[in-house]
C-alpha cells in the first residue's frame, strides 16, 4: 500500500515531530512535511503551546519559500485537527491549500473525534490514507494518547541504582551512583515530561532543584511535590523561580493553624498547594494523576522520588514505564529501590517487559512496561 | 598480514575449538583445520583430558579421508605443544606432516613455554604466523590463561535477581526467580567450569545438585562445598554420585570427635574433606583458589552461593566475572545479593566494566569483568 518513497517522507515528517519533544506539551508532538515534484517544498513541527501546529507551519514554510502546496502529498504524523482550540481547525488550512493526497501516520487518539479530520479532508475529494509508520508516531505521543484514550497521563518512575538494587548509602547519601552520560540522559526524560513528580523525603534529604539542566529546553515541566503534611522546608531548592514552570505541593490535608499559614505563606510566593487524601490519610495518588491529566492536560509525567513514594508508586499500580539506571558496582547496605509488601510467594508477583536496555557510558539503563 | 580467507579458515578452528567448551578441561578449548588446495582435508578439536589434542584430531581426520596435509596450511588456535604431557608433543606430530605453514591465534600462555613451540616448526622451514583471530582464542580459554599466568582460575560468580536486588524472598524461597531460558543459559555456564563453588548455607536452604542437566555434555564439574564447620547434610543431594565428577567439602578446621566422624563417614562415601582456614576461622578463599588453579589444575570455577559466600567472594577479591540475571518484577522485601561491608562514601566503591548485556526470554543476563 506504501511505498518506500513514502516511508522516508513520512520518515521525515517524523524527524520534524522529534522537535517537538520538550516543546509541544500538552499538544501532541506531531511533524508535517508537504512534497511536491519529489522534494520537500515545506516542512513544521508542533510549536509551543498556543503557537500553530505542524501543518499551519509547513504550509507558512512552503509559502515562505515560494512554493504553492496545491496538487502536493501531505505527510503528517498525526490527523489534523477539526476543531478550535487555542488555534483555528488545522484541516481548513489543508482544504485551503487543496493538496491532491494527505498521508497520516496514526488517527487522533481521541474516541469522541478519531476519524472526523480524515472525514472533512476526504469529503473535499482529497485522497486521505491513514496508518503509514503508525508505531512510531504512537511512541512519540505515548503521554498524548495516554491522555486521551485512559484519562490519565503515562508515568514513568526513574531510578538509578547499584547492582544490588540500593539507591543511596545508608546515611542517604546517593550523589552519585550513576556516571556522567546517565544523568544526562535523566535530563532528557524529564525535559519532555509535562510534570516531575517527588516526595517530600527526596526533598528534605536530597534538595534536588528537580528542574531541566543538562538538555537545552525552552520550557521546563512542572514540579510536583508529594507531601501529605506540608512538610517542604520553605527554603527548598524546588520551591525557587515557581513562574519558570510552576510548582505544586500536594498533602492530605491543611488541618492545623500553623500548615494553614504555611500554606498560605507558599501561595503568596507563587507555589499551587493542592489538597487530595486517600481513606489512610496520604495523598491518592490515582486520583491526583487522573487530575493532571483530565484537569491539567498533563501527558507525561516523570517521578524520580525515593524507597517510600516509588513504593506507593507501584504499590498503587500508578506506574506506567520504569526508567531504571543500573551502576556497574555494589553497594552491599544502603537503602533500597522501593519498598513494596512482601510477596506471599514468586508467584504473584507483577512481570514487567523489557522493552529496552542501552549502556550510557558504563551505567545500563533498562526501560520496562507493564507486561499485559 | 592476514588474508580475508586466512580469517575464514581461522574461524573455523575456532568453531572447532568452541566444541570443546563442555569438553576438553583442564586442557585448554583448542581447534584446528588443515587447508589444501583450498578445502579444509582435516579438522579436530581437543578430547577429553588424556585424549588427543586438535592438530593429532585435525591430521588423523585428513588421514582418514585419504588426504596428505605435506604443503597445507594449518590454522590452529594455540600453539602446539612441544612437551610430553599426559599425550606425546604435537610439534613432532606437525613436523612429521611436513605442512609449508602453520598460523596460530595465540602463544601458549604459560610464559615458561610461550614461543618454544613455534620455535621448533620456524627451525624445521615451515613458515609460521601468530596472532590471528587472538582476542577470539583468548575468550575461549579465559580460564587456562588465567591458571597458566596468575596461578589461579578464572572464578565467576552467578546470581540471579530481581530488578531490585533481591535473590529470594524473606523465607528464603527462590524457586524460580528467572525464566527457563535464563536457567538454562545458568547451565551453560555450569557446564564449561571445571568445579561449581556454592556455600553450606545454599546447600541446606535450597539443597540443589549443582549438575549441569539442561545443556548435554559429557563430563560433570567438580561440586565444591564451602562449609567452615562442616555441616553439609549428609542427605544432602550435592553428595550424590560423587564419583560421577567428585564432590568436595572445604572446611576451616575438623577439631571435636563428632566431626572427625562425620568426615571420615564422607571419605568412605568418596566425598574429599579439605581443611583450609584463615585467621577468622573461615574456609581461607584466595588459598583454596589458588590450591584449585595450581594443584587440581582447574581453570574456570562457577560459583552459585547465597547472600553470605557471595559477599565474602566479593570482599576478599576471588571474583573475575560477575554473571548476573535480572527477572523483570519488584521483590520489595528479600534476600540481597552480597553481604559486603557499608561503604564509606561512593567514592570508595569497586567499579565493575559491562563487558555483554543479552536479553534471555523475559530476563536480562549482564556480564562483568573486574575495570581496571
Amino acid at each position: 500500500m506504501y511505498s518506500s518513497i513514502d516511508h522516508q517522507w513520512m520518515g521525515e515528517a517524523l524527524a520534524e515531530a522529534q522537535k517537538a519533544l520538550y516543546l509541544s506539551n500538552p499538544n501532541p508532538r506531531v511533524g508535517c512535511v508537504i512534497v511536491k515534484d519529489g522534494q520537500i517544498i515545506g516542512r513544521g513541527f508542533t510549536q509551543r503551546v498556543g503557537g500553530p501546529h505542524a501543518e499551519i507551519q509547513a504550509l507558512s514554510d512552503a509559502k515562505l519559500k515560494g512554493f504553492d502546496p496545491k496538487g502536493s502529498t501531505i505527510y503528517v504524523t498525526l490527523e489534523p485537527c477539526n476543531h478550535t482550540g487555542r488555534t483555528p481547525p488545522c484541516v481548513d488550512a489543508l482544504l485551503t491549500a487543496k493538496p491532491a493526497k494527505v498521508i497520516v501516520a496514526m488517527v487522533d487518539p481521541n474516541p469522541l473525534v478519531a476519524g472526523k479530520g480524515l472525514g472533512r479532508l476526504k469529503a473535499a475529494g482529497i485522497e486521505v490514507q491513514c496508518g503509514l509508520m503508525e508505531s512510531e508516531a504512537q511512541i512519540l505521543n505515548c503521554g498524548f494518547i495516554s491522555r486521551m484514550t485512559r484519562g490519565l497521563p503515562w508515568v514513568r518512575l526513574k531510578i538509578a541504582a547499584s547492582l544490588d538494587g540500593k539507591t543511596a548509602l545508608p546515611n542517604g547519601h546517593s550523589q552519585w551512583i550513576t556516571g556522567s552520560l546517565a544523568r544526562a540522559d535523566g535530563h532528557h526524560w524529564r525535559a519532555q515530561a509535562c510534570a516531575i513528580v517527588t516526595g517530600v523525603g527526596t526533598v528534605k534529604e536530597d534538595n534536588p532543584s528537580l528542574n531541566v539542566r543538562e538538555v537545552e529546553t525552552h520550557r521546563q515541566p512542572w514540579r510536583i511535590i508529594i507531601d501529605s503534611k506540608l512538610e517542604t522546608p520553605l527554603a527548598a531548592k524546588i520551591l525557587n523561580n515557581p513562574s519558570e514552570s510552576g510548582v505544586m505541593i500536594v498533602c492530605a490535608n491543611l488541618n492545623g493553624s500553623a500548615v494553614q499559614e504555611k500554606a498560605n505563606l507558599l501561595k503568596s510566593r507563587g507555589v499551587e498547594v493542592l489538597t487530595m487524601a486517600n481513606e489512610f490519610g496520604k495523598v491518592d495518588l490515582p486520583k491526583l494523576f487522573a487530575y493532571l491529566a483530565q484537569e491539567r492536560h498533563m501527558n507525561e509525567i516523570h517521578v524520580e522520588a525515593g524507597f517510600k513514594l516509588n513504593g506507593s508508586m507501584l504499590s498503587e499500580d500508578c506506574v506506567d514505564e520504569l526508567l531504571l539506571y543500573y551502576a556497574p558496582f555494589f553497594m552491599g547496605e544502603g537503602i533500597g529501590m522501593a519498598n513494596i509488601s512482601p510477596l506471599d510467594s514468586l508467584q504473584s508477583k507483577q512481570d514487567w517487559k523489557m522493552i529496552d536496555q542501552s549502556m550510557l557510558g558504563s551505567d545500563i539503563r533498562l526501560r520496562l512496561i507493564k507486561s499485559k
